[in-house]
């Protein structure tokens, strides 16, 4: 079951610019910076209530967020989804008939295993499972 | 202050087919759908934890939805943020230099006043202040 919005991820340029300018607007800073070497990311968060603002920098030339930079400039990049079995979340959304970038959930950000839904299959939002590792 | 995400807005071409859509994928039906006239959209709304997912179908050839889609098809259009005092949130957020696509708050969806920061200022992303109606 999807419980809540674990996050937004926002891919950004500059990420000491935004998270300056992510300060003001939220009126708190960053709580943590990350590099998360499989994604060629580094991230910084915010927590608002009991969400999270994650802004995206990459880190290499050919990553994902750069990719998206080039084509759409920065902005909101994905929205993650809460779960607690991510294995059983894949299969129940593969019988629904949703597509995903690829089924192994791998580490990302933040002490979490992930996985991303195809955007073709979900009005064109990329939309990340994430569940806590224990 | 702000406090916590409201809600995510996500422009779609064909409302009832994205409706479907997000029911399979969050596993609950939209629990209300509403015209608003002065934005020219048709907005459903799900709710997920404390915050919700809105959907947005333009009504209007002209629309801000319809230039949106346009411009990047359909996807993520904007970061709802709860204020409690939305002219006091205007002005701290003025003081620090963001600017307002209009700093007139208007009716919006679900019973909220409404105003938009100016992408430009904001990474790129569309961003809501929303306060509800008492």
């Amino acid at each position: 079951m999807i419980k809540k919005i674990e996050h937004v991820g926002i891919a950004v340029k500059n990420l000491e610019k935004s998270k300056e300018l992510f300060k003001k607007l939220l009126g708190q800073a960053s709580y943590k910076t990350e590099m998360v070497e499989s994604e060629n990311v580094t991230t910084s968060f915010f927590k608002i209530g009991e969400q999270k603002i994650e802004l995206l920098k990459s880190t290499a030339e050919n990553s994902s967020i750069s990719r998206f930079i080039d084509r759409s400039g920065e902005g909101m990049h994905h929205l993650a989804l809460h779960v607690e079995d991510i294995p059983k979340e894949i299969q129940r959304l593969e019988n629904e008939g949703f597509s995903f970038v690829s089924k192994t959930p791998v580490k990302g950000a933040d002490n979490k295993m992930i996985v991303f839904l195809h955007p073709k299959t979900t009005n064109g939002v990329l939309i990340e499972l994430c569940q806590e590792i224990k």
